[in-house]
This record gives C-alpha cells, sequence and structure tokens, in this order.
C-alpha cells in the first residue's frame, strides 16, 4: 500500500503544476477555443478539479457541500454516467465561471481532499485520488498544447514562456536497430499505476524489423517538402490527399514561410525552423507520407515497446502504424471511470514516447497515447522502421 | 458650421458611454463570440476606436504614429477598401489583444482626437468625427445586445445590471390610428446629421390604412402561442416555416418555460415573463406570422414614417414589411465609407423606432434599419397595421 | 363566362406543349436533379398532373379512383395542405415511378379532365382548369431552363434541340426613354386570368427616370469582365462579393473560356458566345454589379411596368431592384392554392418581362416571377435604368 | 501458367454476370445516386470495362481506338494516376451517356479483349486480365447492393428480383468453438489469385479463445433492441454513440416497424423479418454494442482466419474487431493497379466472409475487405468471440 502522506505530495505537487503551466497567462488567454479539439485553460483547471470533488469528495466525505451545483454540468467532459455537460464545441463561449472564481473553486476543492486525507485513508480512496492525479497530467499536457495553440493562431503571435523549450535536439548518431523474429511480451507488468489500456500483459509475435535510434528532423522533412512531397498522391492514404487538399496543408502545424526561408511558432515566439531539431506538429497522415517517400515505414506499437530500451524517447509522441485497439483480455472498469478509455477504440491511431510536454511520471514504456490521423496540435514526431 | 467645441463635447461623451456600457463586465465577458452574429465586447471597444484613427488621425496628423500596427488587421470589421480583416466568425478567438490593452488603445485615441481638434478645425474633419461619433453610437447599442447574449447563453444566467430596464411598459390604451390615401414625403429633410440611406427625401403614394398606436404585448403573443401558432405553417412565409423547424424555434428568444411558466432572461437574470410588457427578441417571421394569425399585417416602413407622430415609439425596434432599399437618387458616398450602407440593401428587412439599448440622439423618424429576417438578438418589436 | 370548349383546347393543347418539350430526351434525362434548384423531367410530368388529380378530379369526380395512390406523396411539391411531399433534395433519387409509368399517369389524368368538361360545366371548375394550365405553363418553362442544367453540366455537353433559339437577337437602335414624374396604376386590371400576387391595381408614385429600350448584351457585359468586374468589391453587394468568392464565379452560367475565346452551353450544344445577343444566365448580384459599373442602375418592377409599353420585350427575364413584396390590401387565395405566392415573399427579387422559355400566353405585363438573388439558370437579363 | 481458354471463359462468364444482375432493372434504375457511397448501376457497367480498356487495350493493342475520349474522365473512379474523373458524389448527376450507349461500350471492349486473347497470349496480359475479372467481381457485389439501396429507399419499395435470397437460414445449433493459444500462420499461400493486401504469409501469436459458429439472427437482435440497446451509451464507442443520436438509429438499414411489428425491405419488397435469419445491414458501431451487451466481444481477423475451417461462413460479410491495415512485409503494386488497397489501409475495418452478394469464385478465407465503420448497406452481419 502506498503511504498516504507521499500521494497527498504528489497530489499537492500536481495541482501546483498545472497552476505553474498558467502562470503566463493573461486572464483572457483563459477564455477561448479557437477549434473544437482545443479547449480553454480554464476549462482545464475547472474539468480536473471537479474530477476530485465527484469521484472523491462528493461520495466519501460526510455531509460534502458543493462549491457550486452548476459546476458539475459546466466541468464534465463526456462522463455520461454523471448526467449532462457543455458540449466541447460550446466551451469557448463559456465567459463565466470566472477565471477567479474557477481558481477559488480549486482552492476549495484542494483544501478538501487535504482535509480526507489527515483523517481517513483506505486503499479505495487512495487509489481513486491516484488516477485523480494522473487524470489531470494527462490534461497538463493537454493544457499546454491547447495554449500554444490559442496563442500560436493569434494574428499577433504572442510569446508563451522562455523557459519552456519545445524544440530541443538529439545529439546521438542515426542509426538503425535491428529486432529479431520471435514471441514478445507487450503491456504492462508491475505493481505501478497504469491505465487499463495498457493491460493485460499478453504475447505478440514479431518478425525481424529495424527501427531507427533517433526521430526524423525538420531538415530532413524539409527535403521531403523540397521533393514535392504534399503534391505527390501516390504516397499518401486516400483520406490523407483528400485532408492535404482540403485544407491546403503544405507545411507543419505552426509552418509559416517568410522572406523564402521557414519559421515556426514557437513558446519563445515566431522562430527560424532549427533543422536539426526532432520533426513535430505533423498529423499522422504526414508521418505515413513521409515514410513513403523515404522507401521505410512507422513502426508498431509493439515493435516500438518490444525495441525501445534501444533509443532514447520522450521528445515527441510517435505516431505509429497501430491502430487503437483492445489488447486480448482487455477489461474495461465499471462505473464513469470506465469510460476513460474503451469507448475511444475505433478510428484512431496509437502513440507512442510522450514529449517535451507531458508532465514528469506521466509516461512509461507501456503508455498508449491515441488521437484520429488528421490532429496536430499535440508534439507529434515521426520514427523511421524498415 | 458646427462648433468644434461641442462636437468634442459629443465625441468625449460618446466615448465615455461605450466604458459606461462596459463597467460590470468580468475581463472574460470581453472576449466571447457564441454565434456568429454578436461581436466580443472588446472587438467593438477596438473596432470603434480603429474608425477614428483610421479615417481621421492617419490622414489628418501630420507624422502620425499608430498605437500598433497590427490593430488595422485586427478590429477592421468589413471596409474592404482598408485592408486585411478578421473574418467575423474569428473574432472571439482572439485572447489577445488585452483588455488592458485595448483601453489603452481607446485612450491613446481619444486623446489624439482632442488634440487634433485643439489645433484644427475645419469642416472635413468635423463631418468625419461626426460620422464616428454616430457610428460608436451604433456599435453600443449592438454592445448591449451582444453582452446580453454572451451572458443570457451561459448555463449560469449571471445579471448584467440593475440600472438597465429592458422590459419598460406602454401604459397607454391601445387604439387604430387612420391615415388617408394620398402622397407623402419620406426621408430626411434637415441638416442635422443623417446617414445616406435616409437620402434623398422623395414623395411615395400611399393607400389608405390603420396603424396601432401600441406595440404587441407579451401577454397578447403568449395567446398566439397557446393557439398553437408555432404549429401552422398557412400563417408562416415558406422560409420562416424552415426557419422554426430546422432551429425547434417555440418561444421568442430567452424565453424559458420553468414548472408550466414562463419566464425570459432580463438585464436582471432570469424572471418571470410580464404580460404587459411590449414583446422583443422575435425575428421578423414571427412578427409576420402573428399579424397573420390576427388577420393583420405590418406596417411598410412609408406608412410607419407617415403616421410615427400619433404615437409614442422608442422601447422596440420595429420590424416592417419593407425590403431595405435604396430610396429613389440614393447616392453612395465615396470610398470606404461608401461601404456603410448600400452593398447592404439586399435580403435584408428595414426595422423603424429604436429601442431601450439605443443611445441618445441616435435614433430619429427617418431613421432605417436593418437585419436579416430570422435575427432576433436586437430589442425587436411589433405593431400592427391593417 | 370562359366557353368550356375552348379551355378543353387549351388544356389538351398545354397538356401536349410539355410532352413535346421532352421529345427530344433520352429516358435517363428524366430521372437526375444536379442541383436542389432543378428538378427533373419526370418530376415535372407527373406534378403538374397531380395539381389536376388533387385539385379537380379528386373532388369534383364522383368515386374517383386515383391512378396510384402514393402519387400524391411522390408528385406533391410544397402543398403543405395536402399531406406529405418527397423533399426538393430527394427527387433526383428516385428511379420509380418509370417514365412509362408517369406518361400513363399523364394520359389517365387528361382522359379523366376530358371526360368530367364534357358531362359538367360550371364556374368553380373552370377556374381551376384554368389555374391548373396556368401553373403547368409555369412548369414548362422550369422544365425547359431544368433540362438545359441537366445537359449543361454533363461532361459530354450533349445538345438538347436545334429548334429551340435560345440566343435570339435585339437588333433595334439602343437608346434611353424618359418617364415623368407622376402618379401611376400599377397591376392587373382585365378579366383575364391573373395570379393573386398581380392584385390589387393600385397607385404609386414615381420620380422621373430614363430607362433602356434594349437589353444588355453578351459584348457590353464582357467589356465589364475585362474590366475587372468580377474583382471589384466597391461594385458589388456584401452578399453578392462573398457569393463570388465562395463559388469562384467569374463568367456567366454555361459560359467557358477554349483557348482563349469565349464560349457558351447553347440548346445545340457548346457554341461561341455572340457578342450582339442578349446577356443571360446572371444573377441579380451580377446584373447589379454591372449596373453599378457602368454608373445606372436596375429599374424598380413600377417603373419596368410603367414605361414596358415603350419597349420589346419578352426575350429574358429582367432582374429588378425590387424586393417581392405584397401590394396594398393584397388578398391571399384560401385554401391550398393560396400556398402558391404569399409564402414566397420574402429574401427574393422580382423579375419582370418573360423569356424564350416562357410559354405563349404564360406572361403579361403585370407578370411577377420571382427568385432568390444567386439564381441563374433561368434565362435572366438585364435592362438599365437612370 | 493459366490457360487463355480458360481465363477469356472466366472473363466473358465475369461479364455475362453482371449484365444478367441489371436484367430486372428499368432504365431509370441505372441512373440515380441517393447516396454517396451507392454509385448508380451504369456506372459500375462503365467502369469495370473501363478498367480494362484502360489498362489492357490501350496499352497492348497497337493502333487501338478508344470507343469514346471523354469515357475515361467519366469512368475513372479514384485511380488518380490515369487522369481526372467525376467525383463520386456527382456520378449520380449524369443522364448521359445513355444505358444503351454503356452497353455499346461494353460490347466493344468484351469483344475487343477476345480478338485480343486469340491472338496473343503472354503472363503479363493474362495477369491484368485476371485483375480486371476479380475487379468486375468485386464491382458486382456493389452493384448488387447499390441497387437494392436506390430500391429500398424509393418510397414506392419495388421489389428486385424473387430469384435473389438475401436472408438464408443457418439451421446448425449453436455453439462455441475453442481454439488454442499458440503461434499461427496469417495471409494467402497458394497460387491462386489474390490481392496484395492477403500477403506476405506471416505469424501471429493468439491467446486461446472460443468463437461461435453461427451468425447472430435477427431474433436474437430484436431481443436487444427491446432491452433497450440503442438507449444505452455504456455499450457503445462513443462514435458510435454520437451516430446513433445524429442519424436517430433505432434499428438496422431496411426495417420498419408497422402494425408493431418489424418488417425489412428484401429483393422480393417489404417482408416481415424472419427471426432465425443471420441479421445483416448493421454497422460496426452496432456489432460492436451488440457483443458488448452480451457480454462478448468480435473476433479479430486473425482469429477468425485460425479459427474458419470449423464453421461455415459465406452468407454475411462478418465485422471483426481488426482495422485493416497493411500486414508484415506489404508491398503495394507498382502503378495504378497499386491504388487499388494499400491508399485505404486508415480508419477503416476488415470485414472477412462474403456475402449472398458475393460472385463465385470472388471470396476465401484470406480475403479482407474492408468499410468504414459506420456503414451498413452491404449484407454485413456478426459472429460473437470471447
Amino acid at each position: 500500500m502506498i503511504l498516504t502522506d507521499s500521494v497527498v505530495d504528489f497530489f499537492l505537487e500536481t495541482r501546483k503544476h498545472s497552476e505553474d503551466i498558467c502562470q503566463p497567462l493573461e486572464i483572457e488567454d483563459y477564455v477561448v477555443q479557437p477549434v473544437v479539439d482545443v479547449s480553454p485553460p480554464k476549462w482545464h483547471l475547472g474539468h480536473t478539479t471537479w474530477f476530485f470533488e465527484e469521484f472523491i469528495l462528493k461520495p466519501h466525505v460526510e455531509n460534502y457541500v458543493l462549491f457550486d451545483e452548476d459546476f458539475s454540468f459546466v466541468f464534465n467532459s463526456y462522463y455520461e454516467t454523471v448526467g449532462k455537460r457543455v458540449v466541447r464545441s460550446d466551451r469557448g463561449n463559456l465567459s463565466r465561471p470566472s477565471v477567479k472564481k474557477v481558481y477559488e473553486y480549486r482552492n476549495y476543492v484542494t483544501e478538501g481532499i487535504k482535509k480526507l486525507f489527515e483523517t481517513n485513508q483506505n486503499e479505495e480512496i487512495n487509489a481513486l485520488l491516484e488516477i485523480g492525479i494522473h487524470h489531470e497530467k494527462q490534461h497538463q499536457e493537454l493544457l499546454l498544447t491547447d495554449i500554444k495553440f490559442i496563442l500560436g493562431n493569434n494574428p499577433l503571435l504572442p510569446a508563451y514562456s522562455t523557459a519552456f523549450i519545445d524544440h530541443p535536439i538529439e545529439t546521438h548518431q542515426k542509426d538503425w536497430i535491428t529486432i529479431d523474429e520471435g514471441v514478445y511480451e507487450i503491456g504492462h507488468n508491475s505493481n505501478d499505476f497504469c491505465y487499463d489500456n495498457e493491460l493485460e500483459r499478453h504475447k505478440v509475435y514479431l518478425h525481424s524489423y529495424e527501427i531507427s535510434n533517433k526521430l526524423v528532423t525538420n531538415g530532413e522533412y524539409i527535403e521531403f517538402m523540397e521533393a514535392g512531397g504534399y503534391q505527390r498522391f501516390d504516397i499518401w492514404h486516400a483520406e490523407g490527399w483528400d485532408w492535404v487538399n482540403q485544407n491546403q496543408i503544405s507545411a507543419p502545424l505552426y509552418w509559416h514561410k517568410i522572406d523564402n526561408e521557414w519559421h515556426n511558432y514557437t513558446a519563445k515566439g515566431l522562430q527560424k525552423v532549427k533543422g536539426e531539431a526532432p520533426l513535430t506538429h505533423i498529423s499522422y497522415f504526414e508521418a505515413f507520407a513521409y515514410a513513403q517517400w523515404k522507401g521505410h515505414r512507422l513502426p508498431t506499437e509493439f515493435e516500438w515497446e518490444a525495441a525501445q530500451t534501444f533509443f532514447p524517447w520522450g521528445k515527441r509522441w510517435e505516431w505509429t502504424e497501430s491502430a487503437y485497439l483492445p489488447y486480448p483480455n482487455y477489461k474495461k472498469v465499471d462505473g464513469a471511470l470506465g469510460e476513460y478509455n474503451g469507448k475511444f477504440m475505433v478510428s484512431q491511431k496509437v502513440l507512442r514516447g510522450g514529449s517535451v510536454a507531458t508532465p514528469i511520471k506521466h509516461t512509461r514504456h507501456t503508455y498508449r497515447n491515441f488521437f484520429h490521423p488528421q490532429l496536430r496540435w499535440q508534439f507529434t514526431g515521426l520514427r523511421l522502421a524498415k
């Protein structure tokens, strides 16, 4: 059993980190929602708080008084089990509750949790708290990428922070790693926290393959662009080709060509693209087309997991060729928490690794992230296999 | 020629009034755009300011330094003549410039105008200033109705202000006014300010008609609703009937039935509907259907203007049967200011009168307001004719 | 009272004319619906037949046996009074009833009417028959323009008929006609058939104006195009400008530039544009922009009617500046026939005249045609006023 | 090497079968396209013919004269390599070429192939002919299901044919088949024809599982419906739940409740639903929700292939849990024929088996069919695993 003290510390540290991420923002930045996939920062702050109130304080604190009855409606995301919710595309229309009120809500619930854990300790609420912490960590990544989108789509292109390095460099020599044919074990296998989608640990048969020890860089991708990669239908999926044409895509997200030189919007504002930095903000469609053009392919998530000890990772979420599907003997958790993963297991691709935006202790080698193939606002990247 | 002093006073009083309207807002309320027709309050504050900078300070102050070069892009509304603009549906995505910055912009331009008029007086800039003032007054009405929409569509239904009376009552006896057949003169005919669409003053032939001396009330409209008005296709235009069905309209905007009693969102928050108050927030389609059901009709804008001295008006903008079209010998002003009215003269209906949201000195008996027939967020109302 | 014999002859001649129009078609041409405004020819043939069955045979023939019960559903257009209908956008999905069956239906109903009128004569059914005949004549024009659209949008551009002259020429000298200021009488004033929208005859006051005795030609419009007319926002309505840009309009409908020369699809197939022929297949937006560019304007429908004896007309439906609105003291007919006109009196523009596609005895100087401002598939044209 | 004679016989028999499928149609039925996924029958007849002309006659017959130059534009489906094409959603707008002309085209090309193979024999063109035959067979299935959709969405619900049995019955006892854990070989492994997506044959590791020897029946599905299956969000994917609500789905495609009894449209017209017949015309979302409700799951395509010798199959295409992805070492064919499969390997689910609409010699135990998860117009079905 985990010691309560350390869980509470983990909790407080996590709560603080969400607020640290928002520290550079103006109040106005907390409110807007430029596209449906991006949520307003104040919504993330409220929603992660509501999760602790709804699943821990409400059922486990006697005579608990809700901070505000309407908040369960305003800050529920998709949990059909627990009542009505504001549809995702409307979140940016809500000027109230104010940011100030949301912070009061955070304090109220944080204090409520602290007090509960001073007087009460048991495995059930410890486990719930741990889920709530990981839930908030997951939102921290979205919070950061949503903030980047909110500022990076503003015509004034305001900087976010000089402290956040979104374009780190991999300095080691590029090489292929060879993995032998055989049966491999895949999935979570320790007592540490994991999501239900990482279970059950099971066997897969892998044919021999090679996988790069390094992410594809901006410079390599510029070669693809200059070779007409966005104009050659034969290297794209049919859906990818439609996406390119309907949206007139000709570069990664946040890239702008100015005076014939590529720039990209970064946490520090608009900068020249660094050729040696790992490529990011690309869709699965672009990752696939690049690999086709290069004569290679993307690894499956199983190939990635089996090989991951042989290369450094964590700077970019890496698109894989795998569709997001349940593992053999997958079991969805009961009740509202069971809505976390299973119901998304169709039409999405798996990403592996973690990125510069992933909070510490939030990713691991069995972690399965997933997005629709056209999405680009996460710090996505690309590793080749053959 | 107008005395400069009084114009400058008029200007300063107008500038202050815009800010007074926003005084009850939280910063977050300045930012959002729940539907395409509603603009964020900070955009109104910036746009009305940009108008003075673009059309007066920039051309008439030597070596004028723009407050911010990007603002002409951000705060241009629809003036194609003066460069790029943020499309209307994207205004709610802009967290920057911040509200603080917008107020600094206002002060900068207000001071610039003051200084210019201290040292410089001529008819041309006086006329431009007057247009700018009326432009800002026009936006003050939108500012108020947009704020109402922003708050009235928030699930928390926050109140705006107890000082603003949006549901005044007409206490006089309802009666029909009879107007004789004959030739009438229509259009502006004094030296006071008017828009180009009120000119030229011209003759129209009116057949004899009767017009009500009182606006239709909420109570009268509830009778229509209870008689199945929203279910009877035969009293609606074909387009109106499609609008009712596609949007599932069954009551005026802001009305909610709670415990079998009609409530509406007002400046003071949610309240019971007052039966004796004049109906508002209805579309032209609804106004027409009500009149059909009642066996009457809407007046034309000419009938309204010829009869307006015989009844009080100014509480609701009144839908007329007239389409928004140019008067005989209408002349569009040259240049960007000519984009003000003429280019909207298709597919819209004329409204006459003025409303509780109209700032003082901003309406008159020849004033022609215009909106598309489905719009309801203005303080629209309805007067019968036969 | 009209003699029955001549009404029956008029009826039979009208029935035959619809079928003559379809004579050049392949069976496949009867079925498709390339855009929502165009109906499949077999639908027109069935719908005009259904009108006689529904409003004359069913109520006036004892023990009348419907040809097919389902046809009242399939061939009702918009009459909400008489039950369900196939929505307009689905008509092109119906392969059945077959064309053969539709012709059997026509014969069945035509024979039914003949038999009824042999044994029965009264003013009520004579009046209904006359409406039905005019209804079918109105559809004959649509039938012809819909066929043109069906063939003219097929990439094979098949010819329709060499007998139909869709590009006649006006050979007289162009000149301005001057009309004096004063009160004019407008609207239908004989015992002949007319629609309810042409009544009541009433007075309007017209200021003095000039109107061209000739339609604008293709050659004149090419000058506008070559002067950049489609690129100059300042001569378009705001809605017109959006329409141009969203639909990438750069020429009238059916025009194609081949080897740097303008061609247009005609009843005879693709041909070089004749400069001296009157312009056609333009929207109201284009008509307005041309007039603005030329420094003139479109006449109102009243100006057109007051002046029409002084120029030849009937080759093109002419866009006017007037919105489609009820005349003073307009009275909608009771019941289903009352759905004919009144419910469309919003958001449309009036066209006057008649075109090469208008059947004989179907237009007159008080006839009011109406379409939405962006539509172009009718033989629309343009006459200037000032 | 395959003997030319038998290939030509196979070719002629295949050509005839397409025409036999269309034999019960009226000319009008060949033309319409009620939804984007359904193509007009004449388009299928032309497109399969174009394939032989484009890939065999044009490159391999000296001085070959095209039947009609425009047909390569009209009948190309999605092959970007070989020029322009009519976009899928516009196929139903084309009344020309006529059905008669399409049959002439078929004869012209069929004769051309016969003549070519009389004088010329080599492996390359034999292989191309075989692909063309299988391509046409694949379209025969679509032809049949598209015809069903065209007639089944017509309000008159005309029958197609009494000879085609679309609701056969599985009479054997329902039972679970147990398959042991281990490594299995998957993919095509003979010299017979197969598509590139069935290769390379490779190993997969399967954990032990059970699979039903029988398809789910209509009767079993009615139990799910009566238990509120379409109202319980917890058994649906999030995307499935949105699909149900946005499209108001409450039964399989073609089902109608009449007088409280379920009917479905069949090849013979509207009939009462047979409880013992295997369920069909369901989406993957519905298949998944049924399995969830039942406490079971769908098999993967590998589980299906490893177990398929133990149960009869071929009546319904069976949805699997597998996403449509390339096998290890998959190699796309070069050139236009390479556009056949690989570019669709994203966002689709694999179906296994074959259906009552699949022509003979066109399916096999390694055949991988694929559709988007919401599609229902194929004869899809459902087999449970656990």
